[in-house]
C-alpha cells in the first residue's frame, strides 16, 4: 500500500488550507517549543553536533509559518537555476528548430529512426558546428550541457551522441595515449569514424570481469586475434553496431603466450582494443566479423544496437588501449599499475563519465515529464462542488500527493547533479584520488537513485494526467521507454548502490583506524558517534513547524537513518562473515546494503539541496526554494517513517506532525507549482506534448488531431 | 526510499537459508508463546473475535517451521488454479498457434496493427467460431475465460473485443429493450456491425455527469437530434470509431423540448443512444458526423481511437436505449426510476462488468510478466563466490525481494478475482439489490488495485531482467505499454477507490443506523467493536513464527486498520464537513479515503486467498499455497509498517521479526518458485519472450536475432 496515509488511521487533522497547522500556544513562541526544551536542545547541539550548527543560519530564513503568502516568479527562478553553457543548449535548440525535418515525428519505425537519428547527428556536428568530444576530457559541463540539450530534441539522439563521443571517443581518449589520440580524435570529432563501445557480452553485463572474449597475442605477425569463444560470449546490445559503426572498443581477456607458469599462456584480464569492424570506404562488414542486429526495442529505437560475434580477427598491436597496460614487441606485459584489479578498477574508473551525463540527463527528462504533467493538471477541470464550476484536478490532494512531492525531487536533483558534474570536472582536472574516490560512489549512487525515481515518475505522471496522458503526442510513453534502460546500463542500479555500499562501509572501516572520510561524507566523521547514541526522546516529541522545517532537524534526521544503517550493516557483515564469508554474508545483508546506500544519497541530496537555497541570492527565491526543500526532506522522511518510528527518532505524534505538514507544504507547493515549472524554461521543441503547452493546451490538442 | 530494511538500521538478524528464524525456547512450544500467554491470547479471543476463531482451523496445517523442505508440484498447482473454462481458452490458443499470419509480429506500424487486429478479431469469430456475445449475459464467467485467452495473443485484440462485445454490445443489450436485442444481436455477433461506446469527451472522463453531447427529442419528426455544443464535448478515445465502427452507443443529455418549468426544455441527464456512424455498405462517415483519428498512443495501437463531433445528427427516437427511462412519441419522459442519479446509477452499473474484465486480465497480464522474469532471473548467473561457478540472480536477496512477493500478489489476485467472476455471475442471474452493490464496490476496488499493481510491477520486471528485459521480443515492454492505460479506463483507479471508500462508509453509517453490511464486508459488523479497542499490548509483542503465520493474526492485522481508518475517516469527514461542505472536507481527507479503501481491498484478497489455501484438497499443494499466502500477508503488513507501529497494533520487536520473516519467506518461496511460475500453465504462445522460455532460452534468444 503506497504511503499517503500510514498514520490517518490515529485520526490526523491536515490543516485547512490556507491556514497554517495549527501549533500550541507553547510552541509559537519559537521553533515550537519551550524555553526549558530550548535550552535542552541548544545542550544537546553543542555537546553532539558541531557541524550541524553550521546550518543553523538557514534556519532563519522565515518559513511560511509566518507569512502564508508563498509568491513565485517564474523568470528569477529560472534565473537562479539556469545552466551556465545554457549558450550552447540554445544553439542546438535553435538549429533544430529551423530544420524541422529533423524532428523525430511522433510515430516511426525503427529503421527510419536509427536514419533521422544518424542524419539529426550529423547535422548537428557538420552543419550547426556543435562539436562535443573536445568537451569530453576538456570541459565536461559543457559535453553535459549539450547532452541535455540533445536529449530534450530526442533521447535516442543524446543517446547515439553518448555512444559516439563518451564511450567510443571517451575510451580512444581515457584509455588509449598519445598515438591514438593522434589518429582516432579527428575522425571520431567530425563523425568520419562512427564507433562503438564493445563490453556488455551475452552472458556478461554487471559482472564485466567475467566477460570471455578474448585477444590473444600473436608474437610471430605482432598481432592481437579476438575471438568468440562461444555464444555466451557474443557482444550484445552494442549501440552503433548494428548499422552506423566503422570501429569499435572492444573488451577482452588479454592473452599472452608462453607469460604464464610453466610457458602456459597468461591471462592479463580485461584489456580494451580498436577493432575495426567495416571497411571505411564500402562500410562493408570486415572479414571474421558476424553482425546482427538486436532489433526493436522498448525504447531508444533511434539507436542502433548490435551483436557481435569475431572469429580471428587479427588487430595490430598498437589498437590495444595501453594506457594502464602495454604489451612489448616480444609479447612482454608492462603497467604502471601492479595488480590485474587495480588495472581493472582504473579502467572501469575513466568511465565513470558516462554515469554523471546519465545522472544529470534522467534529472532532464524528469523535467519534462512533471512539466507536462503538472501544466496539464492545472488546465484539467473535473468535478467540483455542488452547482459550482468544476475545480483543476491539481487541488484534489490526492493529485498534489502525486505530483507536488515529485516537483520538490526534480528540484533536488537539479542542485545534486550540478553538484555532481562540478566534482566530475574537478576530477578530470587534478586526478586527486579522494576526489575521484569521492566522484566514483557518488555518480555510481546518484545515478542509481535518480534514474529509478524518474522511470517511477513518469509513470506516475501518465496516470496523473488519465487518457490524454496516453496519447503518444503528450510524450510520456516515449520519455518511460526511452528512459526506463537508464536504470540499467552504464551499470545496473542494484550492482551500483552496492558499490556506494561497499565504499561507504570501507570509509567506516577507515575511520574507525584512524583514517580520513572523503568529501561526500564528512558528516559520517564528524558526528558518528553522536547519531548512534540512542534517540534523544525530548526532541522525538517535538512537532513544531519551524522545528520540522528546520533543516538542522532534517539533516540530522537523514544522517540519523544513514549512520545506524552503516553501523548496523557492519555488525551484520562482521557477523555473517564468519559463517557465510564475505560473498555470502553480503547477500544476506543485501536488501539492508541497498537500503543504506540511498539513504546516505538521499542525505547527500538533501545536503546539496539545503546549500542551494542558503547561496540564493534573492530573497523571495530562496524563500520558494526553501518550501521546495522543505517538503523534499519531509516527504522523504514520511516515506521511511517505518524506520524512524522502529528507532523511536519520531514519536507518534511527530509522525502525525510530519505526515500534516507535509500534506500542507504539497498544498502550497501547488500554489507556485506553474512557476516552478516555468522555471526550467523547457522550450516547446522540447517538452511538445499539445497537453503541456503553457496556454491554449486544448485547443493546441485538437487541432493536431484534425479538428 | 523503497520498504527494503526499514528495520535494519537496528540490526535485524536474518536468518541463514535453509535454517529457520531462531525462536526462544519459550516460543517454541506453541505458536511462539508461553502457556500463560496463550491462555491469555485464546481468552481474548474468544471475548473479542468470534468470526476469526472460525478460521483457526488453518492454522493447524503445519508451517515450514516444522518441515523446511518446501515442494512443489507444477502440474498440481496447475490443476487447482485451473479455469473452468480452460476448454475454450485452448481453443482459441490452438486457433492462434494454426494460423502464424495472424500473430502480432514484435514491431509493427498503428496501420497495419489496426488491420490485424480486425483480422484476428474477425478470424476467431467467423473462423474459428468463437462467439464470445452471448456469454456477456449469459454465462459472464466464460467471456472473461475468452478474454483473458484472447489478451494473452495481444492486449490490443482483448481490447478490440471487449469494445465489441462488452461495452458496444453490453450496452445495447444491458441498456436496451427487447426490440434492440432483436435488431443488433445477431449483426454484433457475427461482426457485421463494429461498434463503439462513445462516452469520454475532450472535457470530461471521470466526470460523466457532465457530459455535454446533446440529444434533443424533435416531436415533429419523432427523432432525437445528436449534437456536439463545443469542441470540450467532442468524444474522444472512442475505440473502433477512428476505422472500423459503423455504430456507436453515444451518451448525450437527453433535452426534451415543452417539458421543463415554464415550458422550457428539460434536460433529463445523460442517456445512451444508438447512432449509426458510417454507412453500412459503402463504409462511409454518415453526414453531420466528423471523424478524426486519435493516433498513435502509448499502447494498444491495435484499437483504432477516435474523436466524433456531431452536427445535428438525426435517430430515430427508437435508437434511444431505453430500458431505465423512454420517451413517448408526444416527448414525455417515463421511467421505472425515480430520480435522474437513480437513473445514472442504473445506467452505469449495468456497465460494470468491464472492470470485472480489465481485474481479471490485469491478472492475467501480471502473470505473463512474472513468468518471464521469473524464468530469466533462474537462468541468468551473474557472479558469485571467489573461485565458485556464477550464482542464478533469482539467488540474490534484493532479486528475491523484487519478485517473490511480486508472485505471491498474483497468486493472491488469482482467487481474488475468481471470486469477483463468480459474485458479477451471481449478480448478472440474481439481480439482488445486496449483491449488485457489492459487486459495484468490489470490482471498482479490485480493478483499481490490481491494475496499480500490476503496472507498478511490469515495471519492476523489466528492470530486474537488466538489458535483455529492454529486448522488445521479450515483452516487457508491450505489456506495460499496453496495460498501462487499464488504470484509467473503465474508470479512474483514483475516482474508483474513492468510490470504494463512499461505499464503506455507507456502510458504516448504515451500522450504526441499525442495518446490516453486504457480505463482502461482513468483518466489519463482527468485529468493528473489539478493533476500535486499543490493541493488545500483550500480542503487540507476539513474533513467533507460528503466530506470525497464523492467518487469524494476519487477517486481524488487515481488519484492524481498515477498521481504524474507517472510524477516522468518518469522523474526519463528520468534523470538516460543517466548515469546508461535503467536498471541501471529503478533499481534505482525500489522501486517507484511498488508503482506507486500498486497505480494505487488501483484506478482501487475503481473506480470499486463505479460504483458497483452505480449499486445497491436495496437502502438498495446499502447504505451497499457504506459504505463498502467507508471505503476501506479511509483506503487506512490512509494506505499510509504520501504520501499525504507530498505533502500537505492533511492537518494534514484532516488527523486526515480520520483516526477518518476510525475507525467509521469499527465499523459500524462490525455492518453488520455477513450479509456482510453471502452474499458470502458460502457452509459448503467450509468454513468447525467448528469455522467459522455460528450456533453451539462450539459444532461442541468438537464434531470434540471427545466429
Amino acid at each position: 500500500m503506497p504511503d499517503r496515509s500510514r498514520l490517518t488511521m490515529d485520526r490526523p487533522t491536515p490543516p485547512p488550507p490556507p491556514s497554517p497547522p495549527t501549533t500550541t500556544t507553547e510552541e509559537a513562541s519559537d521553533g515550537g517549543e519551550s524555553p526549558a526544551l530550548r535550552r535542552l536542545r541548544l545542550l544537546s547541539l553543542h555537546l553532539h553536533e558541531p557541524s550541524l550548527t553550521l546550518d543553523r543560519g538557514l534556519a532563519m530564513i522565515p518559513c511560511s509559518s509566518r507569512d502564508r503568502r508563498v509568491e513565485a516568479s517564474g523568470p528569477a527562478l529560472a534565473a537562479y537555476l539556469m545552466s551556465p553553457h545554457r549558450d550552447i543548449q540554445l544553439r542546438v535548440f535553435e538549429f533544430f528548430r529551423s530544420r524541422p525535418e529533423l524532428q523525430t515525428p511522433v510515430e516511426i519505425s525503427t529503421d527510419d529512426h536509427r536514419d533521422l537519428c544518424m542524419r539529426q547527428l550529423t547535422a548537428l556536428v557538420r552543419e550547426a558546428g556543435i562539436r562535443p568530444f573536445r568537451y569530453v576530457v576538456d570541459d565536461p559541463s559543457v559535453y553535459f550541457a549539450i547532452s541535455e540539450a540533445v536529449g530534450g530534441i530526442d533521447i535516442s539522439l543524446g543517446i547515439k551522441l553518448g555512444v559516439q563521443y563518451s564511450l567510443w571517443g571517451g575510451s580512444v581518449v581515457n584509455l588509449g595515449t598519445k598515438k591514438h589520440k593522434d589518429m582516432y580524435f579527428d575522425g571520431i570529432d567530425n563523425l568520419d569514424y562512427p564507433g562503438c563501445f564493445a563490453m556488455t557480452e551475452l552472458h556478461h553485463g554487471s559482472n564485466v570481469q567475467g566477460l570471455q572474449t578474448t585477444a590473444t597475442f600473436d608474437p610471430v605477425t605482432d598481432e592481437f586475434v579476438i575471438d568468440t569463444p562461444n555464444d555466451g560470449a557474443i557482444k550484445w546490445w552494442i549501440g552503433n553496431a548494428a548499422i552506423h559503426g566503422k570501429f569499435a572498443t572492444v573488451f577482452a581477456r588479454l592473452i599472452l603466450p608462453l607469460q604464464g607458469n610453466g610457458g602456459d599462456s597468461a591471462d592479463m584480464g580485461v584489456h580494451a582494443f580498436i577493432v575495426p569492424i567495416r571497411d571505411l570506404k564500402t562500410h562493408k562488414v570486415l572479414p571474421g566479423i558476424e553482425i546482427h542486429d538486436c532489433g526493436h526495442k522498448v525504447g531508444l529505437n533511434g539507436v542502433d544496437n548490435g551483436a557481435l560475434r569475431f572469429c580471428s580477427v587479427r588487430i595490430p598491436r598498437d589498437n590495444l588501449l595501453n594506457r594502464f597496460g602495454d604489451v612489448s614487441r616480444d609479447g612482454k606485459y608492462t603497467s604502471s599499475l601492479p595488480t590485474v584489479n587495480k588495472r581493472f578498477a582504473a579502467t572501469l574508473g575513466e568511465l565513470v563519465g558516462g554515469r554523471v551525463g546519465l545522472a544529470y540527463s534522467s534529472g532532464g527528462v524528469l523535467k519534462i515529464a512533471v512539466t507536462i504533467a503538472v501544466r496539464y493538471s492545472l488546465l484539467r477541470h473535473q468535478f467540483g462542488p455542488p452547482k459550482q464550476p468544476e475545480v483543476s484536478i491539481l487541488d484534489y490532494q490526492s493529485q498534489q500527493h502525486k505530483l507536488m512531492p515529485m516537483l520538490a525531487s526534480t528540484y533536488a536533483f537539479h542542485f545534486a547533479t550540478l553538484y555532481l558534474v562540478e566534482k566530475y570536472s574537478e576530477m578530470k582536472k587534478a586526478h586527486d584520488d579522494a576526489v575521484v574516490s569521492d566522484v566514483h560512489a557518488l555518480s555510481a549512487g546518484l545515478k542509481a537513485y535518480i534514474t529509478s525515481y524518474t522511470a517511477k515518475s513518469i509513470s506516475t505522471c501518465r496516470e496523473a494526467c488519465g487518457g490524454h496522458g496516453y496519447a503518444a503526442v503528450n510524450r510520456f510513453g516515449i520519455l518511460r521507454n526511452d528512459h526506463d534502460i537508464f536504470q540499467t546500463f552504464e551499470g545496473d542500479n542494484t550492482v551500483l548502490l552496492q558499490q556506494v555500499a561497499a565504499d561507504l562501509l570501507k570509509q567506516y572501516k577507515e575511520k574507525f583506524q584512524g583514517g580520513t572520510l572523503s568529501v561526500t561524507w564528512n558528516y559520517l566523521r564528524d558526528s558518528m558517534a553522536s547519531y548512534l547514541t540512542q534517540p534523544n526522546p525530548v526532541t522525538a516529541r517535538w512537532e513544531g513547524e519551524d522545528h520540522l522545517r528546520n533543516p538542522v532537524f532534517q539533516l540530522d534526521a537523514f544522517r540519523h537513518r544513514t549512520s545506524r544503517l552503516l553501523q548496523s550493516a557492519a555488525t551484520r557483515l562482521h557477523k555473517h562473515n564468519r559463517s557465510l564469508g564475505g560473498f555470502g554474508a553480503w547477500n544476506r545483508c543485501l536488501n539492508h546494503l541497498l537500503t543504506l546506500a540511498e539513504s546516505h544519497i538521499e542525505s547527500v541530496i538533501l545536503a546539496k539541496f539545503i546549500e542551494a537555497v542558503r547561496s540564493c541570492p534573492d530573497k523571495k527565491t530562496q524563500k520558494v526554494l526553501k518550501l521546495v526543500c522543505d517538503l523534499y526532506a519531509l516527504d522523504r522522511i514520511w516515506n521511511d517513517i517505518g524506520t524512524y518510528r522502529n528507532v523511536d527518532y519520531v514519536a507518534p505524534n511527530k509522525a502525525k506532525a510530519i505526515h500534516k505538514l507535509t500534506e500542507y507544504l504539497s498544498f502550497q507547493v501547488r500554489g507556485v507549482a506553474r512557476e516552478l515549472v516555468d522555471a526550467f524554461d523547457l522550450p516547446e521543441l522540447v517538452t511538445r506534448a499539445p497537453i503541456g503547452m503553457p496556454s491554449e493546451a486544448y485547443a493546441n490538442y485538437t487541432q493536431y488531431i484534425g479538428f
